[in-house]
């Protein structure tokens, strides 16, 4: 694929909360590591209005113009969306990152998880600091298959159903092995592990079987299996052991905060929302009503996932000059964190300004 | 309740791999230390068969002579079942485990978790000694309700059904407020924190519900909710900040792992299954076939798994002299810890019989 004009355009969703403070962080760094490391295609960034306090005023928590131009971007950034007090007329939350996952088809969670130098240790063992893995997340199916359609009966039986397809299973599990595929190809280790529960559920054995089917295909890499719950054993005691995961939904959604939390907290994640024709590239944290606007919040994820859209738009377009950029902003942060920056979040006194400040100036040098 | 004999019946079910040899140095202790703490009901201990292994030259995991026995006892001590290349003629594994929770309705799921004098630090930061919180998880609904149900379609949509009820949610959560109370009587922190995923199901919103219903009946102990991923993440970064939870069976079973591995793993966890009739006590391993038959397996969490016991009588019998040895147990086992011995699994040279010999030999000075 070739790019159709002379820039990209990027659907930005900053959201709640700190969602919006990070992501006018983020949109700093983009336009500097754009001078920094001239060349390629520019991104041009629309802002669009969605969460929960849009809602509060339009009654629209993702509305039809800003689904509609998420689906025309070529790529959406999206920063936190959801408050406790702000919810639909029926009670639940708004939580229109889950919309999006649906409504564009994005599959695979991508959740990248590694220790950067200058992170305090949270585990004591001196191997954590080799943390390097991927959890790949289902995030069209599984138990939130049952989202919006669950039953109650006599406000006395409760039901959810969760559902695994044959071919839901086959594309995030491919998804999964060309993750380590790429991995192979910088030098890393690439085993795939299929994390699920199937020596109970007939969902997760089939979730399993079609796995299997998957990995024969792709016989160059590894192939593994884990119950869920040894897994998160295993995340705690030898994470340092641990390479690319591909897992059901909720199970994926459990493991990947425990994972951050392994490297420092949701401020340090970033994630990807990936399907076949869009992307979506967020932090993995919520919208913090406890930290939001007191300029306390730690963008790092927010960078990170920024990187992440960088390097997925320049494996789409063929444009090395855009992982380049990727790159960088990943170096800024590394060389931010390891020089003395230490985000609040992590126990230090770097705000969100600080952090951004400190990141853009070790771009020039991060080159 | 008053004895209605002179002894308890214990049904002794050791099972499978290292299920048989904790179980045979738990034997040993509980017989230690009924002649350290004189006085009070001696135990009857009666082995039963039952798991893969017995399966295998049987064709039956969980014959009807040793249900029989379980439900006749006064409580059922548990070593662990299954094993890889054993399973039913339809390829499912042997969990007879999951059996017991149905038939013996053993509703809640108790996993205290504490940190011991002497074991290595997980995490770094030295608030870890402060773990000391104990997770509650259903175990005869939630997802576990779809085991043996899950559907098939095709070979391409397989669909398990997760089931809340009322009932089920009331009592379990009922549960979660009394062991608070006795925490608090002995003055501890006493929060019960409801975890579910309330955001997105159904379900979940109802098992929610039913807690704030029982919570307002318990207005002497504080009560919270977390959703599960988010506990996933607290349970990393501030666990000593954790008291009581409750949760879904599948939740409950992640989160305990992952707790578990915060005091150093398996062979540290103790646990019971609970109900009104019946209680079944059992360390939270498995049979661990990598090690089984080596000598290698850490006993500590079937003898904590056997002082659990001992306080489920002695409060059902009214009997504190049972109470005195379940304490006798774990203070030798945090004195053979703290004074040097050092489990395999916790990166020490301790087997099986070591930590047993130096756990009985401390019985003394632990009075
Ligand atoms: C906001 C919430 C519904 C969401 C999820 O459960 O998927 C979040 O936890 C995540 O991981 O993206
Ligand atoms: C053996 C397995 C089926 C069981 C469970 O999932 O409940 C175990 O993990 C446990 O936690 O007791």
């Amino acid at each position: 694929m070739t790019i159709s004009s002379n820039h990209l355009d990027i659907a930005v969703l900053p959201g709640d909360g700190i969602g919006r403070e990070v992501m006018a962080a983020c949109l700093e760094v983009l336009s500097a590591v754009e001078t920094t490391a001239s060349g390629g295609p520019p991104l041009k960034t629309t802002i669009w209005n969605a969460g929960a306090q849009y809602y509060a005023t339009s009654g629209e928590a993702l509305p039809d113009i800003t689904l509609d131009a998420c689906r025309k971007a070529d790529a959406v950034l999206f920063g936190a969306m959801g408050w406790p007090d702000i919810r639909h007329a029926d009670g639940t939350e708004i939580i229109p990152q889950l919309d999006l996952r649906m409504a564009l088809d994005l599959y695979a969670g991508v959740r990248p998880i590694r220790w950067f130098p200058g992170l305090p240790n949270v585990l004591s063992d001196p191997r954590a600091r080799d943390i390097d893995f991927v959890l790949i997340r289902e995030q069209t199916e599984g138990l939130f298959y049952a989202r919006g359609k669950g039953e109650l009966i006599d406000d006395r039986d409760a039901y959810d159903t969760m559902h695994i397809s044959r071919a839901g299973t086959a594309r995030v599990s491919d998804f999964a092995f060309r993750v380590a595929e790429r991995r192979q190809a910088r030098g890393k280790k690439a085993r795939v592990t299929c994390v699920d529960k199937a020596n109970v559920f007939a969902s997760m054995a089939f979730f399993r079987k079609v796995f299997d089917e998957v990995a024969a295909k792709h016989g160059g890499i590894e192939a593994d299996h884990a119950y869920v719950d040894a897994m998160a054993l295993t995340m705690v005691k030898k994470p340092w052991t641990l390479d690319v995961m591909v897992t059901e939904n909720m199970f994926g959604d459990i493991l990947s905060d425990l994972a951050a939390g392994l490297v420092g907290g949701m401020g340090m994640a970033p994630s990807a929302d990936v399907g076949d024709a869009h992307a979506l590239f967020q932090p993995a944290h919520g919208t913090a009503p406890d930290i939001a606007g007191q300029g306390k919040a730690n963008p790092c994820a927010m960078f990170l996932s920024a990187a992440m859209m960088l390097d997925w738009l320049a494996e789409k377009h063929n444009e090395p000059r855009l992982e380049t950029r990727a790159r960088l902003i990943e170096s800024a942060v590394e060389i931010a964190l390891s020089s003395g920056t230490v985000p609040i979040e992590l126990g230090g006194a770097a705000g969100c300004a600080t952090v951004t400040r400190e990141t853009i100036a070790a771009l020039p040098s991060a080159i």
